[in-house]
């Protein structure tokens, strides 16, 4: 049976990169050994960093005023080192769900923050407008949230702006040039947990005073080292090169994804929105591309249709328990025919359980 | 030809470990998907850490009022999460080379740090003893030292004790209770570069006030939530956990391997102090057992030695540049019959260049 994993995260990868990992695991080609065996300072790894970071640069079209660094330590991190290292008097964060919930926590214990829009008045449904001027250094957002299946569309205006793309990177073209910094935890859209994508302007990096920054926690001193100031985590970091180029080979770039994308989205989003039965509670403008929570009339039925999902090999469909019902991520990796399958079970379950 | 790779980090892994991870790279039993693709609060990957965890408690004999966390960011990330953490008013440290002046240059930007020993002035070619009245909070030591090849035979007496293991942890068996603390980078002698194991006795978080630290950096926030605060770094995990299966099942356990590791050293020290030709710089008795730096007459024999080694498929030799020559890691990993193959082409080449 073939599994479809509907996973938020870590989540499913493409065939080929795995199949490709496989084959190439005990001895990689030219090195006789495996990836992970490799010294960081080898010709054979730092190949494989320079072809995932020149790989990386061209699918997203990152000038060189941008620098792309790979560290450790997840999102999560994230939320700690922009403050440490870019020392803003304070920020605005806009706050669409869990995630920016723990950056504005994170960022509130180094500088002051200002929420400058919320949703969660509607449980994180839709994404908030801007009402108010900005008053801080920048303004960070969540582009995709995971959790509620929301997804900015059009870009806040602001003059320094960061965005958390942890679940929405490299799923669509990405116009760098609006943002001063963006960072994605890896394991959603581009490899295995433990490896964080951060993308920044080269300028910021002058501006950092790091003397008091732990120094693997400095974006300068990181940068300055290309990603290696210690051992990175080098096997996630050859998974990525792998996602890359099956991005620009097999799929086409980010043009071609995103098209690839939106017609999975689609076909969900126009089953979930002529069924009486599934319902998906999100704002239409503002849903993701990527994840898509929807519930059944009620948690019972919703308990039966995940388990009924699990036999039938679409597995990880549950949703975050802060919203309940069922979520299904669409990232990258997810087949056409997953969707068809789910959609499939969803109008069989449907026809047998509709009041 | 077959490899040995005597890198000094990422280094070799069990052969048995990665025909095992290669296996199932694609299809982990009984899930059907790869471990890379889990979701970290999957079942399946929840047994993954329960089993890495407890074969590690296991192996090492840790008691219960010792915590194991698996972190990411490296050892070098420790030497501020150390004092970030436990909130030192002085330390005391032991400087044994690079990886101590790097910790000691980490710490100095959170405590006042009082470096009580050091063998600086032999280029750190032996452990220094102990001469000063501690007076810190803590006394902080790198156990084995990758690139002079010094190790601990008898740990320094301290009422708390903090170790960086990251070169000799599991090589041989370890008794926790001397120390509050060890933590070690996984890529010698656990498994892949990206994760970092910390063991802590239970005591210490009681006293953190973690309340103005990063939370991935708080280790009260980290082990609360047994290493899943945010996604861990779960294919690293799940290599260490063949790894701690293979030195539990086909090794057996860490006084078997430290007999392993004696011999493969003893074989390479022996040739080496019969030689005229060859020569290794430590003081005797602080000789490691992971790590052996050795030289030839001159540096243009050092080169050869390295080029004709790697032709004979010995790689990675090339000594470290602060020491030049060259430097064997004789890591769990590496066969003893790595080492016979070292000393056979040393023999060799000794013969053809011997003045």
């Amino acid at each position: 049976m073939t599994i479809y994993n509907f996973s938020a995260g870590p989540a499913c990868l493409p065939h080929s990169v795995l199949t490709q990992a496989q084959q190439d695991l005990v001895h990689y080609p030219g090195a006789g050994i495996s990836v992970m065996e490799m010294s960081h300072r080898s010709a054979d790894f730092e190949n494989i960093l320079h072809d995932a970071k020149t790989r990386l640069r061209k699918l997203a079209n990152i000038p060189d005023d941008y620098d792309i660094i790979f560290l450790q330590g997840g999102a999560s991190l994230q939320f700690s080192m922009i403050p440490m290292n870019l020392a803003p008097k304070a920020v605005d964060i806009i706050d669409t769900g869990q995630w920016t919930s723990k950056a504005i926590k994170e960022h509130q214990k180094c500088t002051q923050v200002n929420v400058i829009a919320s949703s969660k008045d509607k449980n994180y449904t839709y994404i908030p407008k801007l009402d108010q001027a900005l008053t801080g250094d920048y303004l960070y957002i969540c582009e995709n949230n995971t959790i509620y299946g929301t997804q900015y569309h059009q870009l806040p205006h602001a003059k320094h702006l960061i965005g958390d793309l942890s679940s929405d990177i490299l799923s669509r073209p990405l116009d760098i040039t609006k943002y001063d910094l963006v960072f994605a935890g890896a394991q959603k859209n581009i490899g295995p947990a433990g490896l964080t994508l951060v993308i920044l302007k080269k300028s910021l990096l002058d501006q950092i005073d790091d003397s008091q920054i732990p120094s693997v926690l400095s974006y300068k001193v990181q940068a300055s080292n290309q990603s290696m100031f210690n051992t990175p985590p080098t096997w996630a970091i050859y998974i990525c090169s792998l996602v890359f180029k099956w991005l620009e080979e097999e799929i086409g770039g980010l043009e071609a994804m995103e098209r690839i994308n939106q017609q999975k989205a689609k076909l969900l989003y126009d089953y979930l929105d002529q069924s009486t039965f599934f319902h998906n509670p999100v704002n239409p403008q503002d849903r993701s591309l990527m994840n898509i929570p929807f519930i059944s009339p009620n948690a019972e039925l919703d308990q039966l249709f995940i388990a009924k999902a699990k036999e039938a090999g679409l597995i990880n469909l549950k949703g975050h328990r802060s919203v309940g019902g069922m979520r299904a991520s669409l990232y990258n990796a997810m087949p056409i025919e997953g969707v068809q399958k789910l959609i499939e079970l969803m109008q069989t379950f449907e026809g047998e359980h509709h009041a």
